[in-house]
């Protein structure tokens, strides 16, 4: 009898989360052991962060219990923070222990890539966890409260997005939908809030989207109060506001970053091969350094094509822990592997409630039907994680 | 046919609105011309106010529109800001406007008193408004919310509240109920959680207990796990946290100031002899100064048989609002007006949940028995102002 190998997952996003989900559906029993660990004991819905980091829906909406999706026979789950990958020994350190692995599979997910913009860290929040978006709906509430007692602090009201691209512009669509409700709770003048959205590149919404179409977007977001300036990237984040590559200053209490995203420091110190922490992976989603790494998620780099990256999202997280499962089973079978070819199927922006504007395969969609689609596609990824049930508990149907 | 003589009563609290609601039961029509004017158009029930700003109950338990509760073919109701009283000139000044007055009623309330310690001004919340309360309750959460971000930073659940008064203990007893249920929500381990009650003077709770009932009351609390620090002035408050006299610093992120009240700084500017800034008032509540000017509640000061202020309380507040109306309508029918005798029936400090102490007539009570008698309080004079309409729509029933 041979000992069967033990696969460690790390990391329970849309990646990790569909990888052991791949295999706990196509090992047989005692065909591996196979570990899931991950820093929290849910898994959280990334892209439904914007709507409770608004307020607009509760946080219990976006979070699952990973014990309620996978089967204990089949996944063991250790709950607890990697801190770090040693590949030559085929070793994962926990904070108080170590876990040896055969195959490991890294999807540890992205940090905010602050570009070096001096005070982004200090002073802007960021939409990244559970914990960061009911810690923004508080500070955006509070900052309401805080005006009533200090109405000559203007820039109390005044809110600033850094970063345009699918979280800036999501959770602006969700803030902006947030406002009148509290101005109505703290009797405030609507007139007074500033919404800015702020992004260096000339264009405003995800990568994707055809001219037209962003456009749209950017005309719905601004008819309900969002100030855009495109082509400005900025220069410094402060407590009080930002100063802007034009020398603008934006005097704002509140400045939510999402510009961008970076890989796992950790991939970088364990040897690997990066570009912005995110390591360039073969055919087969594996290390160039080390086969029996696989990487999922934000914190590979799959290159299209055409010679460019694909950007970090969920569809691509979740087609890649699809992949990585079933080459993790060939490998155990001795097949051959399965190269990654990724599917593009589309994207859909939300553009706060009842618009959203995106591309499914050729079409292009906006207004009511492009919100009810995204609707479909939230479904659809609730869905693949826990059927049916998981659907009816999370989903708001609004 | 003579003018009807012009009342105006400035400010909607516990004292003016008594006065007003007395007035439109005694005045026959067109007797007198009374104005009430208010910053707000609603009164807030102060006494309720620790609960709404610790997060126990809902802020909307703790206000009543004005409108509601006056007649308009009685009362003319102004919402409006008073910026200067003039006696010399018999006008009060608005932001925008001046009212002439024959009779003037000042019910204007307190402001903290800080006693110049310095920073207070600067860093702590202060339980005196809707509009305060609102902020000290989303500023807490938000610490937890915060805390789970850097939780390295343990200052944020700490938590100061200066004064071990009726408003300072009714608050912390409220906010160690309120921890646990953060906790939850936050995963925090409430041993992380630290509530300081800070007192220069040596006893805590409302003065007028008796040492066995002040003693049992803060038993209650340290058993929620309230810490006292009684005969310890706060000499300094900073951003984050307080610099005691014992030369020990606490770091906190909220600092709640309720160690005193003090009168309204227009009294003194318009020429009234005040001590902190309360008006010293004759057995009818009114100025010595000026004959036509009555004071009602926090702003003025009425000495005991034994010769020490009465503290402000919104007992002795709508006593004196009953006293003041019926002089009123003596003084517009020429007859003898009716000294002011406090009758003391008694004070009730709750301590959370389930929980009060208090002396009722000669009657000491507690526990669960003096919470019932706080809620009866509670019921007396929302009944007082409202009718039963107003009992029903304000009181929580738990």
């Amino acid at each position: 009898m041979t000992i069967a190998p033990k696969i460690v997952i790390l990391g329970a996003g849309y990646g990790g989360l569909m990888t052991a989900l791949r295999l706990q559906k196509l090992l047989k029993r005692g065909e591996a052991d196979v570990t899931l660990i991950n820093k929290h004991d849910y898994h959280y819905l990334t892209t439904h962060l914007h709507m409770p980091a608004a307020g607009t829906d509760h946080h219990d909406n976006a979070w699952v219990q990973i014990t309620e999706l996978i089967r204990k026979s089949k996944i063991k789950f250790v709950k607890a923070t990697v801190t770090e990958i040693r590949p030559a020994a085929k070793m994962v350190m926990l904070e108080e222990k170590g876990i040896a692995y055969d195959y490991l599979i890294v999807g540890l997910g992205g940090e905010p890539e602050t570009f070096g913009i001096p005070g982004l860290k200090e002073y802007a929040m960021t939409i990244r966890s559970i914990n960061s978006v009911r810690a923004i709906r508080l500070h955006i509430e509070y900052m309401f409260a805080k005006y009533k007692l200090e109405p000559h602090r203007t820039e109390l009201l005044t809110f600033v997005v850094g970063g345009a691209g699918f979280t800036g512009t999501e959770f602006i669509g969700e803030l902006a939908d947030r406002v009148p409700e509290l101005c109505r709770s703290y009797h405030i003048d609507p007139s007074l809030v500033q919404m800015y959205n702020i992004e260096a590149a000339p264009v405003a919404l995800p990568p994707g989207l055809p001219p037209e179409l962003a456009d749209y977007g950017m005309r719905v977001l601004e008819r309900k109060g969002v100030i855009f300036k495109l082509s400005t990237p900025i220069k410094e984040c402060m407590q009080d506001g930002v100063l802007l590559g034009t020398g603008e200053r934006i005097k704002a209490a509140t400045v939510v970053w999402a510009g961008g995203i970076r890989g796992n420091r950790m991939l970088e110190i364990a040897g690997f091969e990066t570009a912005r922490g995110r390591v360039k992976v073969d055919e087969y989603l594996r290390t160039k350094e080390d086969s029996n790494v696989f990487l999922v998620g934000d914190c590979s780099l799959v290159m299209s094509p055409e010679g460019t990256p694909y950007g970090p999202t969920a569809q691509i997280a979740i087609q890649q822990g699809h992949n990585a499962a079933i080459n993790l089973v060939a490998l155990i079978r001795k097949r051959p592997l399965k190269p990654f070819v990724y599917h593009y199927k589309g994207t859909v922006a939300s553009l706060g409630k009842s618009s959203a504007v995106g591309v499914i395969g050729n079409k292009r969609i906006r207004g009511r039907i492009a919100s009810f689609m995204k609707k479909v596609i939230d479904i659809r990824s609730l869905y693949l994680f826990g059927g049916l049930s998981l659907v009816l508990k999370k989903m708001i149907f609004k």
